[in-house]
């Protein structure tokens, strides 16, 4: 099984035919004077998905607006007070906020919609009719997807999960690896804490670390108590300056953080899940999300589909 | 300072005028017979943006369809074989399925537009063009919104509480207190360790977490190394009931999961957040989600700004 060392995330190179931006190319790429945008989440629920989702259309812009998110807004009360407060900014800054919304009570989006100097994003109503009309039911306009969440399988499965990864963080414990859905391993500082965290969290999956260190190389094995389970491991690897610079925040001036002993670390490392034939990938210029993301469709592609 | 233990999140009453459906009530409310409905998350990064507002759009019908992610789609390539998966499963499921996408590369798109026999939900460009024109620049059309985030102070911020959450876990440390954004407390098993990782994972929060045991309840006073800080401190309460299930899964059949110590627990915990004036919520129907944005929203409303 080979490495997953390269980047699988693209930067478009801004000269490639397949990137050229929609509009002539004589428009200007780079925001005009005057103050920062402002940019609202307005939100019956916790908003999150309204910031997620418009964060990752601004990614598109080559501008940092400000951004404000406004959750709980489940009455026509509070609409009235968000939409005081935008029309406020629409003021003071000279121009009208983008206002993201997830509301679903047609009442309160109408205050927004009607009363807001804002640019009202609609997020949720300009998906929803076609898919009335597709799946033949009406969407119940219910409010806070979360609601009864808390009481749900898939949740109970999340908190145990996070139970999990923190029994098993570090190598601290090696009984029930047999239940662990994924074993991360790796050098010190590789990612492998926040990576598990994010695996139980995302997706409730069972996610234990461990890490390489100086005595399985020197015996150039991995530990005996993950032999059984070497279908779940993943390795994650890092570059050798990045990895110096991590640890040298925790231990300056160690031999732990030298870039000599990074160096060799990582090779070692690298070498042992080659030989061991552990899948892996370099977490230097990737997110948790990323590597989670990378993780499940390499080994639990089933956790992709439900 | 009041207590929030209510609800913030309402489930609308089908018969309250405010949540009547849009279409004619005679439409029926439950998914037609035949086989589940397929949605896909296509998309050139993780998919968890698609995912994430997919999810929160299809919760608002009463039908539970399949849910396939695929993430990375960052060629034509990807994209034909994506397509030949979803025209697989229209066929044999005699219906075409939902196809949620955020690609951003045009050719890319294109190949899913045209092609695959799936409803398609185009979710970036829907808003990118009205985006456009507000800020007066295009769009850079550039994948991975992720790509260069692990080099950011944001980023950074985000790996360092997460560290800090490990750290102050469960009172592990009143070393650095002064250092958290916020001090969660509460009773064992009422939710201070999954919300601390999230405040960190989600939002760069450094949230330390502290029990209120026996001993606390019976000096009735919170623990002195809290006294200094009790501004940050945020309290969480549980059902007894919930809790006694909780901690029975844990330690069954032990006084510590019974239910009489479960009331007495949380009664005094409550007592004891009234008393030093400590904001508190109950996270018994909240998801990790809805009590971290509350408690920003509280405490750290700076934090839902930036």
């Amino acid at each position: 099984m080979g490495g997953h060392s390269k980047c699988n995330v693209i930067i478009a190179d801004m000269n490639d035919p397949n990137f050229a931006p929609a509009a002539p190319s004589s428009t200007p790429q780079v925001a005009p004077p005057g103050p920062r945008h402002t940019v609202y989440f307005v939100s019956d629920g916790t908003g999150i998905t309204a910031e997620t989702f418009g964060n990752s259309i601004l990614s598109q812009f080559a501008i940092k607006p400000r951004h404000v998110r406004r959750p709980f807004i489940d009455s026509t009360d509070k609409a009235h007070q968000v939409v005081r407060e935008i029309n406020h900014t629409a003021e003071v800054e000279g121009r009208r906020p983008v206002v993201f919304v997830t509301l679903v009570n047609p009442e309160i989006l109408a205050v927004v919609k009607e009363h807001s100097r804002g640019l009202v994003m609609d997020m949720f109503n300009t998906f929803i009719e076609p898919l009335e009309a597709e799946f033949g039911i009406t969407s119940n306009h219910r409010i806070g997807r979360f609601s009864d969440v808390s009481e749900s399988k898939e949740y109970s499965d999340r908190i145990e999960s996070i139970s999990f990864a923190l029994a098993h963080d570090d190598g601290q414990s090696t009984r029930s690896l047999a239940a662990a859905d994924v074993i991360l391993v790796g050098v010190s500082r590789s990612g492998k804490t926040p990576t598990s965290l994010y695996l139980a969290m995302q997706h409730g999956v069972k996610a234990a670390n461990y890490p390489l260190i100086p005595e399985d190389f020197e015996r150039a094995r991995i530990p005996g108590s993950l032999v059984p389970f070497k279908a779940k491991c993943f390795g994650l690897t890092i570059d050798p300056d990045r990895l110096a610079r991590i640890r040298n925040e925790r231990r300056p001036n160690s031999k732990y953080a030298s870039i000599e002993n990074c160096r060799w670390e990582v090779k070692q490392g690298e070498t042992m899940m080659k030989k061991e034939g552990i899948a892996w990938l370099s977490s230097t210029h990737k997110s948790i999300e990323e590597i989670a993301t990378t993780i499940l469709r390499d080994l639990r592609p089933d956790r992709l589909m439900y």
